[in-house]
C-alpha cells in the first residue's frame, strides 16, 4: 500500500506495537527471542466480514475477536501469548475512523494479554474486510498439549459454559429471537456478547500444560471438537449431557426450545477448552482453575472406542447433524 | 471450513507439512524450536487475486510467490527460512485441481528453501482468492539485520537485475508491448517470468548478517525502497543509475523507450536485496555472492544526509513520481 499504508501504519499501529524486537513496525521483519529450555508454539486464524463476524460489528470488536480466536488456540495448548502478526484486507471506503478504533481494540488486547503486535502486511482488496492473524506462545520445551495424547480413564473437562455464542449468533441473524426464547435484555447481552468478543481461557495456560492430556479449543462445536479430540487419540468419550455447563440464559433458551441444544452443543464460537485430565490430576486442575477464576466443569470420561458420544438423562445417546436433532 | 476443510488439508497440505512440529496438520498450533543461541525473524506478507497476481496465473505460480515475498524478506534480514503459516482465503468454484497444483507448487518450494508448512487456516470468501503468509527464519542472536545501520562511507550494493518485474507487468497487461520495445520471445518471458514467479536471495541470508550494515529487500521498487532505508538510517544514498544492474531484456526495453528507466527503478517487485556494506568488508560480501552464485553490483554509496539519490551519466539527479519522470 506504500505512502498510504506507512501513514495508517505509524499513526494507528505503531503505538500498540510495544515489543522491542517489533523495531517499532519500522523493519520488514520483527525479531524474537523464545526463552531458554522454551519452545515456541504458532497457530494462525482468520476472519472474514461476513462469514466471521458482520459487516457492521463495531471494528474493536472485530479487532479483539480476531486476536482472540488466535489467543484461545494458544491457551488449550498450554502456551503464554508472545506476540502477533497481522494481515489486515481492507475493501475501499474504510476509514480513519474505523482503523483507529480497530487499532485501540487490537491494542487494549495486546496489552491485556501481553500478546504484542510485532509486524504485520495491509492489503487492499475488491473483496470484504478480513483479518488473519499469527499468533505465538512459549511453552516449556516438550510441553505443548496436543490433540492425541488422551487416554482411557482421563476425565473430559470444559472451561466456561457451551453454547452461548452460537445462540447469540442466531439472535443477532434475527433479534426478534428474544422474545421467543423468553430471554430477558440481560440474557440477550450476553449471548450476542459471547458471538462479538469470545473470553479465551489464557488464565488456564499453564494448568492445561501442566495437567491436561489432551486438549483444543472449542471454535467448531463441542460434539465437534472432542469428536476430533478422540480421533487423534484413538479413544472415546462419554459426555453427560446434562453436565455441559450452560449459562442462564442458554438454559432459559433450549427450556423454551428444546432443539436448541443441538445448537449449543454443535454451533462452535464458544472459545472454550475442551481437555481430558487424567484422574490423579484432577483435583490439581480444579484449583488451578479455582485460583485462576475460571469455571471448570468435568461433563465426561476418555473410555476405549471411537468417537464423542453425548448421553442425555435417560441413558440415550444423541446424534447430531446439520439438520436435525434426534435420540435414537 | 470444517469437513470440507479437513479433506481439502489432508489430500493436499499434509503431505507439504514435513517439519514434525507440524504434527501432520493435526493439531490447532504447531511447535517450534529455534535452535540455542538464535532470534528467530517473523514476517508477514500477503497477496490478493487482482491486486498483487492475476486470476489466471497458474495456481503453483501464485502459491510460490506467496511463499516467496516472504522468503525474500527472511533473506534480506540474514536469517534462514524454517517454516511458514499459511491463511489461504477461498472463493467458490476453486476445486480440486487448483487446490492441488497450489499444493503441489507450495510443497516444492518448501523443499527447495528449507521452509515448512507449519499450520494454516483456510476461510471462505466471498471476495477474491487472497493468500497470506507468515514465515519464520533464524539469526545467530541480535544478527538481524535491520534497516536502520547504514552508516556514511559504506557502499550499496544489490543483488541481481533491477526492474524486470515491473516491466513484466506491464507486459502481461499489454501483450503487444513487447513488440514495441523490440523485446524477442525469450526477453519476453524473461521479464513476465520474473513478475509471475520472484527468486529470493535466500542464498545470501548468511552474507548478509556477516558483512552488511542495513539491508531489506526491493519489493516497492528500489528508489522508494532505498529511500526508506536512508530514512530509517537517517543517511543519504548516491546511486549512480548507470549502475544499477539490468537484464538484457530490460535494456533492450529502456533503450526503445528510455521512460521505462523510472518504470525499472520505481516499480516494485523485484525482490532482489539491496544492502549496504562498510568499505572493510565488501570485498568479502562480494566473494561470497560470488560463491553462492548471486550477481553483487554496487550501484552506490552511503553519505551524511538525508534521501536516496540517483545520478546520471551526465552528473544529474533523476526524479520520480508516479506520473513522470524529469532531469532537473
Amino acid at each position: 500500500m506504500d505512502s498510504n499504508e506507512d501513514r495508517l501504519i505509524a499513526r494507528y499501529f505503531k503505538p500498540i506495537a510495544r515489543h522491542p524486537g517489533a523495531l517499532r513496525l519500522n523493519d520488514d521483519a520483527a525479531v524474537m527471542t523464545p526463552p531458554p529450555r522454551h519452545d515456541l508454539v504458532v497457530t494462525v486464524d482468520a476472519i472474514v466480514s461476513g462469514v466471521h463476524f458482520f459487516p457492521d460489528d463495531p471494528p474493536a470488536s472485530i479487532a479483539r475477536k480476531a486476536l482472540r480466536v488466535n489467543l484461545s488456540d494458544l491457551a488449550a495448548k498450554g502456551a503464554k501469548p508472545v506476540g502477533f502478526l497481522l494481515t489486515l484486507s481492507l475493501p475501499k471506503g474504510i476509514g480513519d475512523r474505523w482503523l483507529k478504533a480497530f487499532a485501540k481494540g487490537l491494542g487494549s488486547d495486546a496489552r491485556a494479554y501481553g500478546c504484542s503486535l510485532l509486524g504485520g502486511d495491509t492489503v487492499h482488496t475488491p473483496g470484504p474486510l478480513s483479518v488473519s492473524i499469527s499468533a505465538f506462545g512459549t511453552v516449556p520445551t516438550g510441553k505443548m498439549v496436543r490433540r492425541d495424547r488422551a487416554a482411557a480413564g482421563d476425565s473430559v473437562v470444559v472451561t466456561g459454559t457451551i453454547g452461548d455464542a452460537a445462540l447469540g449468533l442466531q439472535l443477532r441473524r434475527r433479534p426478534a429471537l428474544a422474545a421467543r426464547w423468553r430471554l430477558n435484555p440481560a440474557m440477550r447481552r450476553h449471548l450476542t456478547g459471547r458471538y462479538l468478543v469470545p473470553e479465551p481461557r489464557n488464565a488456564m495456560a499453564n494448568a492445561v500444560h501442566r495437567y491436561a492430556s489432551a486438549a483444543m479449543d472449542v471454535s467448531d462445536g463441542l460434539a465437534g471438537d472432542l469428536g476430533k479430540l478422540c480421533r487423534a487419540s484413538g479413544v472415546a468419550a462419554h459426555v453427560e449431557v446434562d453436565r455441559v455447563p450452560l449459562s442462564k440464559a442458554a438454559r432459559v433458551a433450549i427450556s423454551s426450545r428444546s432443539q436448541l441444544l443441538e445448537t449449543a452443543l454443535t454451533g462452535g464460537d464458544d472459545y472454550e477448552i475442551v481437555a481430558t485430565v487424567p484422574a490423579e490430576k484432577v483435583r490439581a486442575f480444579r484449583a488451578a482453575a479455582k485460583a485462576a477464576g475460571v469455571a471448570l466443569t468435568q461433563i465426561g470420561t476418555v473410555v476405549a472406542g471411537r468417537g464423542a458420544r453425548f448421553i442425555d438423562a435417560n441413558g440415550r445417546e444423541l446424534t447430531f447433524d446439520r439438520a436435525s436433532f434426534s435420540h435414537f
